[in-house]
């Protein structure tokens, strides 16, 4: 349906409507969608986590019916909430029971949804939901089992399996950003050392590279971007590269072996079809990540797994989380 | 039904009747169950992989026949086979892809079997088998996902998620023994480094007692069984630990810390509510390993899975296999 059309009122919208809403730390991002799981309007706001954990519940409940509203849907047409939070969730019950980047511990979203808008809530972790996105209709569209792999200020991860987002008894999971892949003493935000995240995420690889720009090994970006790594950004990074910082190049490849080697035990235990690679940093670069991902993960594997799985660059972007929520609220409501 | 009385060929037995076949590298186990899964009768022999593919799939099959023959069984009664066989199986075509302790590669054991038996056969990773097995009647009975981490020559592994024994697409998985674990350049079998078994193996155990053997750093071990790592099996190492070698017992909770980053990377990953350890080495010392493996793993998961899992020793001993392998083919065949 064509929005102008809605928002002149000239005509009420009918049927059911879906929400898929992506909580991240700096920012949210509300869609909602048809029946047919077709977007018909979307909200990008800052999330503002200062404003604790009362006030951020409702900027998501009016982010929401602010969106509604503006499509011109009635609260009783909406059919099904679903939200993707950083951090573990108890997926039964929908609780966030700790998200680092909000200040949040045990906070019950989805009671809080529900009573607010009586309809069905999932509350799941956002990168599941990522996830779950480049699954039902992205990168992995089609596959067993599907497993996300996304670098950013951390590491995130998820995944599919057999169709289903894997979960522990209580908790979501699939935390493979604080696994432990090598001896490395950093450490990382969660408290542990030499964890893919330590290695590999965005704030380690600005943290290498702004100890070349200070040694003046990587003169493009000292010259663009300077020694702060908070101006060090996945675009930052890419440019140097393309600008011939070879240093920095390095430091990307040593990243993408380390993500290589978490994609080789992951293809070990769980043996995926398809592991997407997302996020900033891959957008960024992401023939780079794509090649050298592959060929490092193949190499690590025990040899009859080095043809049973594809590594593949996410295809949905920021949009990914929001489909993957309404999608999977849609398909519990339905079951 | 009592054992004697079927082998006087008194009565004749009823019913159906299923085959669990634990296939090892060294010897195999061969178990028949009755329709409510109630152990019958078994064979135990050795492999002999020296026959070759086709003289030890015969070998196989005469053990059955045998067995089904001792106890007064037709062949038709047989209603299914399930087989464990070492190393990664294509599941849906019951294909061992590959055994290295075999010779094998690409052997159709379930065409075999179904030609020979004329029944349901279900061919399975073994240790998903051993895993499936303290699944339905071991330690892991009651679990959501179980995991289970067996250290033996190599490090076997495998996992029940929800029910089901998690497999890929086409193989199966949970080669948890070949992951990379941290920078050592020690080399495994499967020709990677670092991985959990080139560092928490009984092989690679028994390769760093040998060398403190022969500096007089473990005079018990010395003694009794010298410095050819042959002879320093599970049990000689757990005495040497009991009668004072001190250096013996390092090595062994540096084995253990090892196993413990591995569960902490799974719990990460999958979030198993039971991780169950088996083998010789563990069934050796089940204590040391009970107890530094799950206090190794909580420390190193993220705060909230803590509590999440629980650390077990297997109950089952040498009849996971069959146990899981019967349970599974019947289950199968029962869909």
């Amino acid at each position: 349906m064509d929005k102008n059309e809605a928002s002149d009122g000239a005509e009420k919208r009918e049927g059911k409507y879906w929400i898929g809403f992506d909580l991240g730390g700096t920012k949210i991002q509300c869609t909602l969608f048809d029946n047919e799981l077709k977007q018909v309007d979307f909200k990008r706001r800052r999330t503002k986590s200062e404003l604790g954990e009362k006030g951020l519940l409702e900027r998501i409940a009016s982010t929401i019916e602010r969106l509604l509203d503006d499509c011109d849907i009635s609260k009783k047409q909406l059919a099904g909430i679903g939200i993707g939070c950083p951090g573990p969730v108890e997926w039964e019950k929908g609780i966030v029971r700790v998200a680092v980047n909000l200040g949040w511990e045990n906070v019950d979203v989805a009671d809080f949804l529900k009573k607010r808008f009586d309809c069905d809530v999932e509350v799941l972790n956002d990168v599941d939901a990522g996830v779950y996105g480049e699954y039902v209709a992205g990168a992995a569209k089609g596959s067993r089992t599907a497993v996300g792999i996304f670098p950013g200020t951390g590491i995130g991860g998820g995944c599919v399996y057999a169709g289903e987002i894997m979960r522990g008894k209580v908790l979501t999971c699939m935390e493979i950003g604080h696994a432990k892949i090598n001896g490395s003493s950093r450490l990382g935000g969660s408290g542990m050392r030499g964890t893919l995240e330590t290695e590999a995420s965005r704030l380690s690889v600005a943290s290498e590279i702004s100890k070349l720009a200070y040694r003046g090994e990587a003169p493009y970006l000292l010259e663009h971007s300077g020694t702060d790594i908070r101006e060090i950004r996945s675009k930052a990074i890419s440019e140097a590269i393309e600008n011939g910082d070879k240093e920095v190049k390095r430091v990307l490849e040593e990243a993408c072996e380390m993500i290589g080697y978490a994609v080789a035990n992951t293809v070990l235990m769980i043996c995926p079809d398809v592991v997407v690679l997302g996020g900033g940093l891959v957008e960024a670069m992401p023939d780079l990540f794509e090649e050298m991902v592959g060929k490092v993960a193949r190499k690590h594997v025990f040899e009859c797994y080095r043809d049973e799985f594809k590594v593949k660059i996410a295809k949905l972007g920021d949009d990914a989380g929001t489909v993957g929520a309404a999608s999977w609220v849609k398909r519990m409501a339905e079951k």
